[in-house]
């Protein structure tokens, strides 16, 4: 998923929900009014919601010393001036995805996803007990912005198709909506990765001019109609394994704080990260049902080999974001260091429980 | 992983660490002075660090206007006293997992685990978004006590043997120490568990006592020592896949809360709850990498047929919790049909991408 155009298609939505929340507070007068702006549309299912979700929470927490008005996508600032907007103090807080920063420093990715990286808890725990917050916080010290793990969607789904994909051949050629990384582990598999905004999708796909898609996961897909332009969904996503959203507050208005709302935020951050997570995998069963038993929808696994394939591209492609400078080596060995444990550990726990 | 005995192997510590700690508070005077029992010895690692650390946050997202002090198991009330201790009021705070109060109620172990019961991440979706901690805080209601989840194991250990384990004839007459339902199913399967306290254990396995014993992780199991007395470390522990950590709280006490203390007193359970994954995550892989280079210890998987028996008893053992009332099936009912589609959306996301 790359969400960069969910705000076109959902403009309207975003209009409708333009009249800023106000929250009753309890005890205490607001004594911060803050702004969040986000890049998804006002209540966009997951993660529009989930930035709802965490502004709600911030607010009770504080017993409504700290007021959040919630912005979607295009109501303060665009989507994608989020992050300068609360990096130079328009807003105080903003909800995204690292990886939609790349333009200020590639390394960012890292604390999103990448092909064929961590899972949500491994993501969880590489960030809270092995460093990778710390790193994450370095990167955007420069950025005027304090960084915080607010959601995550689980591991994704592999995307729409109108082509069957049974070999690697079958990639040669493919036109896919795919952007980022997974484009260009796409590309160097013999792949066309197209870029298309969100909402010219089900259009290009039912008229052929793409061969296929990714999204997100069965909740979202659902919701925005790709069932009924692609015969095919394949599974699993692995572009985007375990993506972690964030919220971001500017470094100035963060040290304002006294301790314990400082402790209320970044305590926040995590109840809605673990939240979002909690929401995805009740909401995707649900959803997945309905695309299996009333859209008819073929699920299918992506084959054996063509995983392998693109696994193998893909630890290419991720590696050479390391080599700009010595920070970016560092971010890379300490997220590629921990994922290579965790896997030793995960062969024999999580991994050999779901295989009985 | 029963934890009846843990304290009295380390009831020396528990002594060192008798001294209530008072944390430093921010901008208020205590309004609350709590106290938090628990069946842990004092920090004994990841449980009793884990009620620590909730402890520390309440604090902390109140700045200080609750302070709790922490009790190891046998400080004020015995390990198997605190629900009672709480329910009464003698504390305000309990810190334990609800299958050791099936004795009060045995449909409890729902909300805790039960062999090839749901995973961590399928508890927490389950607890917080499929309706389970409604029903757990209506099992508790009566027992004058409010439950928040507040930690998670993640999937345990088979745990250590000394005999082979090759096929479904090997489980006959095995002598494991196995406590709860886990034991019931070895027992159907052809096998003697045994109830030992933890103590106890080395010796036993060391002298042949018993040729088997579950404990809970490679974490805890590398600091109980117990790759000394065992040859084989089987996996993975189908008997607890992903045991689910409680704080109760005194219902009238609760209730005197404001709004906003109500919220931080749920939220840092929330917050504590995804916190112990991560640490029990982070923590494992390098207790295993010491196990497995360091000590030499066998790694094994159980045989699939092995599995594939104990799973069926198992769901026959499980499901006779739900013939004693309503309520029991109520929960049974909700409990194994959030499984049952969960299961659906794990095989093509999380396991799919754990088996590339």
């Amino acid at each position: 998923m790359k969400r960069r155009d969910f705000f076109k298609k959902f403009s309207s939505i975003a209009l409708l929900g333009s009249i800023p929340v106000v929250l009753k507070a309890n005890n205490y007068k607001p004594e911060y009014n803050w702004k969040m702006v986000t890049t998804w549309p006002k209540n966009f299912p997951g993660l529009g919601t989930g930035a709802e979700y965490l502004a709600e929470l911030i607010q009770k927490l504080s017993g409504g010393r700290i007021k959040v008005t919630v912005y979607g996508a295009g109501e303060l600032v665009p989507a994608f001036e989020i992050f300068d907007a609360v990096s130079s103090g328009v807003a105080e807080l903003g909800h995204g995805s690292a990886y939609y920063w790349k333009g200020k420093n590639d390394i960012f990715q890292f604390f999103s996803t990448v092909p064929f990286g961590m899972t949500a808890n491994e993501m969880n725990a590489w960030l809270y007990k092995g460093g990778g917050l710390k790193l994450w916080e370095q990167a955007y010290f420069d950025f005027n912005l304090v960084p915080m793990a607010a959601g995550n969607t689980g591991v994704q789904m592999g995307g729409w198709f109108n082509k069957e994909i049974n070999s690697l051949s079958d990639l040669k050629g493919l036109k896919m909506r795919i952007p980022g990384l997974g484009g260009e582990v796409l590309r160097r598999a013999g792949g066309t990765p197209v870029n298309l905004p969100g909402g010219e999708l089900f259009t290009a796909l039912k008229t052929g001019t793409i061969d296929a898609t990714e999204w997100v996961n069965p909740y979202n897909d659902l919701a925005f109609g790709l069932h009924k332009a692609a015969k095919y969904y394949y599974y699993p996503g692995w572009h985007e394994p375990g993506t972690t959203l964030e919220c971001f507050i500017n470094k100035n208005k963060f040290a304002e704080l006294p301790e314990d709302l400082k402790e209320i935020v970044k305590g926040a951050a995590k109840i809605a990260n673990l939240d979002m997570l909690c929401e995805y995998i009740s909401r995707n069963n649900d959803a997945l049902q309905i695309l299996q038993n009333k859209h008819k929808v073929e699920i299918r696994p992506y084959p054996k080999e063509v995983l392998e394939e693109l696994y193998n591209i893909s630890k290419t492609v991720v590696k050479e974001l390391s080599l700009k400078n010595n920070f970016a080596k560092e971010v890379y060995n300490s997220y590629t260091s921990f994922q290579e444990k965790t896997k030793n550990w995960n062969d024999i726990s999580i991994k050999a429980y779901l295989d009985i």
